[in-house]
């Protein structure tokens, strides 16, 4: 774990053992020390300082491919990370910068310069990267910004609010202008979602989510949503179909109720609202809003600069050790915002 | 039913006695007889000729409201007709003149001359006004142009395909130089709809919709669907859903599956494939897309002077009398194309 100039380190790195049908448990990976060499022309040695636990792991430790392929077992799983380059045969980025990647679940990873994103400051600030200017910030970008197409005075709901991604929607939608109602799975949850700027939020375990929605709304006064903004399917999904108005739009940004599902749950009954009311569903993922990354960060550098929106982390205990448990967690909904892994 | 000069004219008209839920029958509606009065100022009295059976019908005679108010008890119900006019009170409209108006289903109504547009031409051909140049012509365009957004090259599946709609849909498809897959329920509206240019089709009665959509696209060599035209709903558009191509586009126009449904259907299983397929579903109504109209008219007569697209009808035998066997009939997907009414 100790870097050295020169000469192979050891590293302890996460394996998937076989591909997986319904709920991930221990059995399914393994935490594996292997040596790493010194880099080879054009490549850097990275130790990572923080991991990231992605949703989309779950699809890629199935073996049909979903949007992504399937993890190659015996090698380590791909996520991003950041970390500090320890042994360079990169002429662009030197011995002590520290980087973000995606290669992941390891402690040290032999990356090359090209898929390597210089980031400036400490671990613990550059956490960021991965949260809030990262994945989950981007998709909740993409997703108010180019599906949902939130604009001022648009009254939207949120599954999933105090998620990664969740979280940081009601952000970016009150800093729109947007009334936001949330839900979530705990009490405390529902507290923070609060505290991020939701008008309206509540815990889902407390009744059926369309009664507990229609209640949100009427606290509100609002006839029904002009936008939901969908991370987890099932009954939230058939439930804010009930409520939409006339040209809602409902952003697809996954489904974590079926990640692990073994058969296929049935999905809502009511879609022929979609056509009374005109509306529209439509999914995407952040591969092909690239060319938005200018916009997003202009956008979420000036929301932190006058501190409308801010970064909720999970840092999961036990270093590199912890990282299963992390990402069973947050399947299960354990903590708020984007889960981390500080080594 | 002959019209006169002057006073009344003696007029049968289509009544709906209660509201419905569920699949409709005879006890439903009554054909009643009125006296119908010369025009007061502003106003022609219509003798019609030929009255339109349309799909959304079903959905009026319902209580709750879907998109369009319920149908008025003790009233006439409304939907186009097309006939002549035999006592004018307008300064803009002569008596002799033919008119499309939606005042609907009786021998003799009185029109506000706002409410005429005067067409030319027989009876027989102005039928074109309630077919391609109709309600479901305009729906087909719009589905296609506005909402599926079809272009050279795509390969779409169109359900119903024998229907008014349906049809109208696989002949823009090819117009537009798609590869087009159709489905339908009988072996004659399979025939059609090959014949209409379809270059895959088939009967939904022959297998799992799933297995032979999948057969259609291994026949012509194609990978998946860019768009689906839906007017059906339940295992067909979950069958769609299941091999749509990337940035595929779903239109939803309506899902007569579940019209008379007495409870509500499951949806589909499988929406997580349209954030995978980063795929679009839409509802949409003629009524948000009437600036259409002169784009919609000069591409249908383009195509209709090229010989591109024509109308396929079904005339419901039996005048005045035969018009409700002819919407139960529409309903079950008796006849093919549009369903009119001669009287």
């Amino acid at each position: 774990m100790t870097a050295i100039a020169t000469g192979h380190v050891l590293s302890r790195e996460w394996r998937l053992v076989h591909y997986l049908n319904g709920q991930p448990n221990d059995t399914d990976v393994e935490l594996v020390t292997v040596e790493v060499d010194e880099p080879d022309p054009g490549f850097v040695r990275v130790e990572n300082e923080v991991m990231s636990v992605e949703p989309y792991m779950r699809g890629r430790m199935s073996s049909r491919s979903t949007y992504a392929d399937p993890y190659v077992l015996g090698e380590a799983m791909r996520a991003p990370a950041i970390g500090r380059v320890t042994a360079s045969s990169s002429v662009e980025i030197p011995v002590g910068a520290t980087v973000l990647h995606d290669f992941g679940w390891r402690e040290h990873a032999l990356v090359p310069e090209t898929a390597c994103t210089v980031v400036h400051g400490q671990a613990s600030v550059s956490a960021l990267h991965l949260g809030l200017l990262g994945i989950p910030g981007m998709t909740a970008w993409v997703g108010v910004r180019r599906i949902a197409q939130l604009k001022s005075g648009d009254v939207v709901f949120v599954s999933s609010a105090a998620g990664a991604v969740g979280s940081t929607v009601v952000q970016i939608a009150k800093a729109l202008g947007c009334t936001v109602i949330g839900s979530a799975g705990s009490k405390d949850k529902v507290a923070l979602v609060r505290e991020l700027g939701a008008d309206a939020a509540f815990d889902y375990h407390d009744g059926s989510v369309g009664t507990l929605l229609r209640g949100a709304l009427a606290e509100l006064g609002a006839p029904g949503l002009d936008a939901y903004f969908d991370n987890v399917g099932g009954d939230h999904l058939e439930a804010a179909i009930r409520v939409l108005n006339d040209h809602a739009r409902v952003a697809l940004c996954g489904m974590i109720s079926i990640y692990s599902a073994e058969s296929p749950q049935p999905g809502p009954s009511n879609l022929i609202k979609l056509v009374w009311r005109r509306a529209r569903m439509e999914g995407f993922l952040l591969r092909d809003h690239r060319d938005a990354r200018p916009e997003f960060e202009a956008d979420m550098r000036e929301w932190l600069h006058v501190g409308a929106v801010r970064a909720v982390e999970t840092a999961v205990p036990g270093g590199i050790e912890g990282a299963w448990a992390g990402f069973l967690g947050m399947l299960d909904g354990t903590g708020t915002g984007k889960t981390i892994v500080p080594l």
